[in-house]
């Protein structure tokens, strides 16, 4: 197969003819083309690497040959649905239940994350015969019309009428710029306390609570980190009120966190949601995705009489692909990697932030990592223009990363699995020449070259300059030039 | 890769601890372990090759090598999302584009039909500022909860309260079984009436409509084919409200009704959805599906400022996939297939009604077959226990058949594109056999061998036989013995 058979501009050309314009691209006024990949790597169709720090579905590395080996020799045997008999079911069901705490036992499969949670509210919905769904501020939880009502990433685009009533929203457990912060004596129990209220304004206006949906660890709404023991204590509240919790793994599952497989257990063995909800890395890019859920859950589902077909889920071919990939984990270390790496990320992240007053914060753990930019650590105001214009200066340092959250000033760290300590040194590198306006092509005159940055640390690499000079950074976007001291 | 791991009770044993409840097997008293197929036929773990009528997602035959190739090869080289460019994707959407009319010209790529068809609610409520839904009594249109709301197949399971307002269900065009039968005059006429009385009513009580949504024929609904000019009465009055019509080609899509690529093209040329769903087939069993919309729609929704983003819908493998499909139904001329092996299956089981009363109809264009069973062909009493020990027999006979519709009195016959009129004459011949109670096995004592079905039709094999002989009828189900005349 050639890997390419347009030209750019012709590539461009059919885009804008025949695909919907509200499907965006990356970079939309010089978008990549994209024809290759390899592990962390992605080439465009000169042959010009990228170092891949977006796509947290290529999880255990792109088109990785173990993968691509199990989904081809499944698709030569057999591909059919779930009506029939197969071991690949049942065999992935039985792995992917060992890696979770032993109540989550029942599994249904589906094709995407929005699948999933979907369902997750329909197993809510009937095993508690209530109605509410309690969601975080700023959450997304996919593109079906039912999870539009339920992620405020989305819906604070929408007019106040479209909103449901069923639907409440509680404050994202953000301690760097949330309603409740790290300097705050218990956040956990205040932002916990918050959802303990809202159950309350609900039950007094007639309202039941189904569900309390969360990411485990949020990811569009900000790569936000929860206080440790939050889900417990809101846990405790909307079980008392009848409702079960759900967390959603989609982006953050599946090793990603280091040192644990699954992000919700970060929050301690404490805590065992009712549904778990998984999908982007799953399947390393294959369509497919999983609910997890309780007996209990799942025996209240069937009693309801429906049942429950999902036509490509769970096919043989998703099942060997899933497999695949639970091997890749385990034979390549990638959580152990994670930890590792994401340690490391994470120090030299922490560097820039000395270095760079723009760099408010540094969060997440293992490869799930944020970098919030802010024009002042006070007031925290959002650095939107310049973390867009960040992005583009890595892009041209053929870097991919994203910037998200509400305000999208959260540089987002989530590459695939395999990323190495080098690739880590090499973006925050390259992170630091663009913020320090050095970086090869940045728009700053009057920078005169500076040593490379040091594999230890930026504090080593910045600790002789002057403060002024280093953290200088001039940025163009929009027509606008923008200083920052 | 081992075909089989685990021995069938080991299969059954896991798969009741680790899978949903819900979700059904076929045969579930004792279910097929299926490990490999080819073409329009499937193997169990013993090597027995059964005859699939079943699998309209199996489009082009299973694990066809182009499609395999096709995957494979675009596997190894990249597998990411559509913010991206690639040429897969605008190349598919080109070539797709091309079997619709003009005005069908922008897709959106998702993973399931019921992401389609949710995306297609989307759209049109956007587009339209309206809310309410025009469904067609037993429709499936997908398991997420916004379709469950617009399935009466589905929601009649559901208790009244539960129903939405906003949802409207016409009769189902059913001239068989329906409201206005092939004896009505006009039975287009007087089933669009029906819309339009509800569209009506609606307005009356503040509604207003933003959608029609059909398949273009009802597949789960009891392999339904509307009288023609049907949908374009509808459309003229859901088009005066203010609303669109969506067609749902999820299952009779690329090229099964034989004459055309289409459905909803076996109405006329005058007749134009505004949105079109597709699924199952598209990829030949890997998740991929995709909807079609106008320029005016997709302009709508854009202009409403949210993003669409679907993380693997439209993702290069997939695409790659689409584009071998449509290869091999071209190469194959699959669709002229359908139309000549779907004719010579119609005309043999048109023998069978002459033959077995239990045969009330027979309808359905090329590769999309229904055979409605009925103890009274003057009260259409559902045959409904008979259908069902029909398909059990058929599956000893190495035939899979599957029995649908609100009776689930209705044979559904919608094999892989591949299916041959040998294929066709062995299935005819065996539910002939089934039906005269000599089928190898079936328990029919008293009946003498007969000569063997000729292949030129079965009114040809049962001119000689006495009518009460030939079409007695002897069903074992539930304990309880059925004997018809």
């Amino acid at each position: 197969m050639a890997t390419e058979c347009l030209d750019k501009k012709q590539t461009i050309d059919l885009r804008k003819k025949f695909i919907g314009p509200s499907c965006k691209v990356f970079f939309s006024h010089d978008p990549l083309k994209i024809v290759r990949a390899r592990g962390q790597y992605m080439y465009d169709e000169n042959g010009q690497q990228y170092l891949d720090c977006i796509n947290n579905v290529a999880h255990v590395g792109h088109s990785h040959p173990t993968v691509v080996r199990a989904g081809t020799q499944q698709m030569e045997l057999l591909n059919t649905n779930s009506r029939f008999l197969h071991d690949n079911l049942v065999l992935y069901a039985e792995r992917l239940q060992a890696t979770l705490p032993d109540p989550l036992s029942v599994c249904y499969f589906v094709n995407s994350g929005s699948e999933a949670n979907d369902l997750a509210l329909r197993l809510a919905w009937q095993y508690t015969g209530h109605r509410d769904v309690i969601t975080l501020n700023n959450a997304y939880h996919g593109h079906v019309s039912s999870l539009i009502d339920i992620s405020p990433y989305k819906f604070h685009q929408l007019s106040d009428d479209e909103h449901k009533q069923s639907v409440h929203v509680a404050p994202s457990p953000d301690v760097y710029r949330g309603k409740f912060r790290a300097d705050h004596p218990d956040p956990a129990l205040a932002y916990s306390d918050e959802v303990r209220d809202i159950i309350t304004r609900a039950h007094k206006r007639g309202g039941k609570i189904a569900a309390f949906i969360a990411e485990s660890l949020q990811s569009c709404g900000g790569q936000v980190v929860p206080p440790a023991g939050y889900f417990q204590k809101v846990a405790a509240h909307v079980r008392a009120a009848g409702g079960v919790v759900i967390a959603d793994e989609v982006q953050v599952g599946f090793g990603r966190v280091g040192s644990h497989f699954w992000g919700f257990q970060l929050q301690g063995e404490d805590f065992v949601p009712d549904i778990v909800t998984m999908g982007k890395p799953i399947g390393n890019g294959h369509p497919m995705s999983c609910v997890v859920t309780t007996r209990e859950v799942a025996q209240a589902f069937m009693a309801a009489g429906m049942e429950y077909f999902n036509t490509f889920g769970g096919n043989p071919v998703s099942c060997a692909i899933g497999l695949a990939v639970l091997d890749v984990i385990q034979n390549e270390d990638l959580q152990g990697n994670a930890l590792r790496v994401g340690a490391h990320l994470s120090r030299l992240l922490g560097g820039l932030k000395e270095t760079h007053p723009l760099v408010g914060d540094v969060r997440g753990p293992g490869l799930f990592v944020g970098v919030e930019l802010v024009r002042d650590r006070v007031k925290l105001t959002p650095a939107t223009a310049e973390a867009q214009e960040v992005i583009y200066k890595l892009k041209e340092q053929h870097i991919l990363l994203s910037a998200d959250g509400p305000h999208r000033n959260v540089l987002k760290i989530k590459p695939p699995m395999c990323f190495s300590r080098e690739d880590a040194e090499r973006v925050v590198e390259k992170i630091h020449l663009v913020l320090s306006g050095r970086a090869a092509g940045a728009q700053s005159p009057g920078h005169r070259p500076r040593h490379r940055l040091e594999s230890a640390g930026l504090e080593t690499s910045n600790s002789s300059g002057s403060a002024k000079e280093t953290n200088s950074l001039c940025l163009l976007t929009n027509k606008k030039r923008y200083y920052f001291p």
